[in-house]
């Protein structure tokens, strides 16, 4: 059967929703404005393409660009993408027990999901005053290097476990686990205590500490956790965690 | 000259961009999960381009479809809307003076900016307790009905301002300012005082107070705002947000 968008469909195979794709990735948290020939450029497209498609999402309010001719991720996609969207009914369902939690740890409170082999961050509340912390929201970290993704990958199936381990595990710092025989015992724990502790996997100068927060609507598990100076007590983060996360999972059950 | 991505354009001249935004304004907070023929039927598209467009989109992970041939948003699209977007960079400035008002008034408290006339929310920060509240986040509503929307307008540009007034304002309980005049003291009034209060002009059972937050960089305006039950004082909350919108301006401008 012809579809007629086939015919957008470049010799490569590559379909205009791929192009669109590959020019919204250059958009990065580091990298939020650049000229159209930079799109292009770093989304490996002829220019003439890049300048079209560039155009086109400026006309639909994708891109937003100023006086100067630079380009930025627009708020309309921001609006389109987060208002109907899975992260969003996550992230309201454990929003006021992460501020319970943050009002009582007042460091970082932050909800991760499992998301192609890395650890997603959909929310992250700070104190002012709170330490080092390199999550970002909408950003990824390593699922071997951090709390909240050892938690994932504790209770993610058993061909996700496989395929991490089984890659190179980057060294962060002096203590990230890089042997797959340590993650493996490692998730073991997690899944017998029921929580895991990062310190100074992912900076030095910080742990993590996780709690799952399963999902029985969706069968997806959450973590759900706080970020502490090194060498700050975990029990009040954990006992706060552990509570919040039930709480959560009582959200979701009731939210559908 | 001749762009390799013409082609994809209809007879009717849309592109193929418009197309995906088209399918993706179907889904809407009410409406997270749909069929690829209702997709269709509901962005105005023949079922072969809608099969199309939203294969094209489930192959690229901006749309996730389930077991049952399902359709929601991917957090692909979430992930790419937001890590480099305005709205994050503005609501990251805005969160520490943010929870420090929700900590001290523990209703709601919200984020606001103008987005194709309307109040685009960006933030909510809910008490469990709290009362009523109709704002969703990346949700809208409009100006003249909404503490936040008469902080946007009365700060607008006057074209703005002269094209929401010349429009019909909808009553939305008995106590929304409808009549052009009326609005456009209130707008004097916002101006003078520096804030906006509305009762019961969105929902009969609350009132919103709101702050502008001014941008140096941007030259926007955002509106920051507490709501709270209809006959609540409303003098703690005003105090926190002035105080609020001092950090976020500060924290904005230190931020670029």
């Amino acid at each position: 059967m012809w579809h007629p968008a086939d015919v957008a469909n470049s010799p490569s195979g590559d379909s205009v929703t791929d192009r669109i794709v590959r020019v919204l990735e250059t958009f990065t948290p580091t990298r939020t404005v650049q000229t159209a020939s930079e799109v292009g450029r770093r989304a490996g497209l002829p220019s003439s393409t890049a300048h079209r498609v560039v155009s086109d999402l400026v006309s639909a309010g994708l891109l937003d660009r100023d006086g100067e001719g630079r380009l930025s991720v627009g708020l309309r996609l921001w609006e389109l993408a987060t208002r109907s969207s899975h992260a969003l009914r996550v992230r309201q369902a454990a929003m006021p027990a992460m501020e319970r939690v943050q009002a009582r740890v007042r460091e970082h409170t932050q909800l991760a999901i499992l998301e192609q082999d890395e650890a997603l961050f959909l929310e992250r509340l700070s104190d002012p005053d709170a330490g080092a912390n390199i999550t970002r929201i909408a950003g990824r970290l390593p699922l071997h290097a951090t709390s909240s993704g050892l938690v994932l990958l504790a209770f993610a199936d058993s061909d996700v476990q496989e395929r991490v381990l089984a890659r190179p595990l980057r060294r962060l710092t002096s203590a990230t686990p890089t042997d797959p025989a340590t993650v493996r015992r490692k998730l073991a724990e997690v899944r017998s205590l029921g929580h895991a502790i990062a310190p100074g996997y992912i900076e030095e100068v910080s742990t993590g500490v996780a709690v799952p927060v399963r999902d029985r609507i969706s069968g997806a598990t959450a973590a759900l956790s706080v970020v502490l100076p090194r060498e700050a007590p975990t029990a009040l983060a954990l006992e706060e965690l552990h509570r919040a996360a039930r709480e959560v999972e009582a959200a979701l059950a009731g939210d559908s």
